[in-house]
């Protein structure tokens, strides 16, 4: 019997506040450019005080993965922790909206935190940079964790950037327990480089216990594996059934045992590269869910990225399906 | 000497929750096309509920004029009721962060309504379908007006939509008595035909005793005068310094005494109609403040009205100033 769930994604429950800088601003206001910084809510104000106008969208990095799954018609579902505020019910709505199941429980009002935001600074070459307060999505705990909807998924899909939560660890933990027991398969993003450092053995340990299949870019995998991309890839594949690398441009690099495939990247006018490793994960499980071949699976990843970063905001917003199919992919 | 405000704008201080939809969808929801309709917080939820996923942006007509007008560089005030919670406080950014003095406190708390939000649903013709829930915005009162800061400005700029709130049409006597006191000359845009039928005595007398420069768009003004566009433009230029009239592709038509212009719109390719009006109205005025010719204000008008046509959202986002000079206009 199929399970309810294709995929189920655990992680940082955010809205993105999105603003245009150039790169004068980042080096004024200390922001590295290019990267992900946990900011505090006072450091949040300071900062948000200090950009231009700014659009706000629902964002989230595991989030934008699911999203971008249940688009293309997966059975999907969420756990991210939002607390019943404005920000907390559009997150809500905009995954509801795109078809995800989202399950865990708004923390209440009386709840001190906010819903998490993440300022994300767009410069003129596409790039972001991100300044996270994560607010109520920071607690994200094992009571949060529903065993049954674990055990009811054919995937489940941890982001990497939860490792910075000492109880997620536990959560992740539990969620694991419950998949596999029945028979679940396990997803890894990496999330970070800098969030690798901060908390290595524990990624080191999940990756060779538990994970099925890793995604991470460039930075991510050598981070993890304190070498160049080939070696690094080598080595993750000897832990881990299936070792995904996207290097921007230059495409993404696949590596299952002793198969290896490059699958070049879709020529895109950068405007706002935020998403752009989510969407590649949603188009890639979508065709592991599928059973496609890896090369499929590693295009529709491409294309996915590539739909995300032509326009602001990490969310998709074209019709993914119309286009794998302009890419003469059989779908 | 000179002012310190160039413009003081007073309107419905709205969140806009940008979503894209097909006709069918309006159809199914009664969803009026191209219009706005007022809705309640149990229309606004339900309606939520059914939309896809959205983006956030400020909004509120005159709130995006006076942000445009400030993009431009010019000195400019805003004043529209919002509630200190997390919209109020992006509104209240994103005007701040463009260089307007906002003025009017934040509604507490405490206070049972939230900030005012706009659900504008985009077609794929470009045209949106507003739905909106004025929430405090609706309680703009006498006591919210500064006489001091009216007297202040070289124009105050008066939404229509204002109309829609049984004290704020004090309010406006209030901020009116005060500006021409004090020299200052006083702008209305009609906003929409519907809001028009429902005050249309109320909006009479203040045009013929109180404003000096009308803007409006071709069902505005021909709602308001009860007959065809050119005849409208002749009974309003009787009662009025300057009207502005707007026809979408077909450009505006200003009439001042015996002189009529017509300024060709700028072809562009519409992605949201949102703001289209708002705009056209931050050029013209700003070139009104800068002592241009009526062509050139049109001009000012119809570059800034394109731009904002071009993307998703009611507010500028490209540079304006060069805009013009590649136009060929001396800023």
């Amino acid at each position: 019997m199929s399970k309810t769930f294709q995929l189920v994604g655990i992680g940082n429950a955010m809205v993105d506040v999105l603003s245009h800088c150039d790169d004068a601003f980042l080096a004024e206001n200390g922001v590295e450019k290019g990267i992900m910084q946990l900011i505090d809510m006072d450091r949040g104000i300071a900062l948000y005080e200090r950009i231009g106008p700014a659009t706000e969208m629902s964002g989230g990095s595991a989030a934008n993965t699911i999203a971008g799954f249940a688009h293309l018609g997966g059975r999907a579902a969420y756990v991210g922790k939002v607390k019943d505020d404005q920000l907390g019910r559009i997150f809500v709505h905009d995954l509801r909206a795109q078809g995800v199941r989202y399950e865990v429980p708004l923390a209440p009002r009386s709840e001190a935190q906010e819903t998490g935001r993440c300022i994300v600074l767009v410069t003129p070459d596409g790039e972001r940079s991100m300044n996270t307060y994560l607010g109520v999505t920071e607690h994200l705990a094992p009571s949060d964790i529903d065993p049954a909807m674990m055990a009811d998924a054919e995937w489940i899909f941890l982001e990497g950037y939860r490792f910075d939560g000492p109880e997620s660890h536990e959560a992740f933990a539990k969620a694991i327990g419950a998949a596999k027991a029945a028979g679940g398969k396990v997803a890894l993003t990496l999330s970070d480089p800098f969030c690798i450092e901060r908390h290595h053995a524990a990624f080191a340990r999940m990756i060779r216990d538990d994970v099925d299949l890793l995604f991470a870019n460039r930075a991510e995998i050598e981070a993890m594996y304190g070498t160049e991309m080939d070696a690094a890839l080598e080595a993750a594949a000897d832990e881990v059934e299936t070792v995904v690398c996207t290097e921007s441009e230059h495409g993404a690099h696949i590596v299952r045992g002793s198969a290896r495939v490059h699958c070049p990247a879709v020529p895109t006018e950068v405007v706002d590269a935020t998403g752009a490793g989510d969407l590649f994960a949603a188009g890639f499980l979508w065709g592991m869910v599928g059973g496609h071949d890896l090369e499929t699976c590693g295009m529709m990843g491409n294309i996915a990225a590539s739909e995300v970063i032509s326009h602001l905001g990490a969310r998709v917003e074209a019709d993914l399906i119309e286009r794998f199919r302009a890419f003469g992919l059989k779908v």
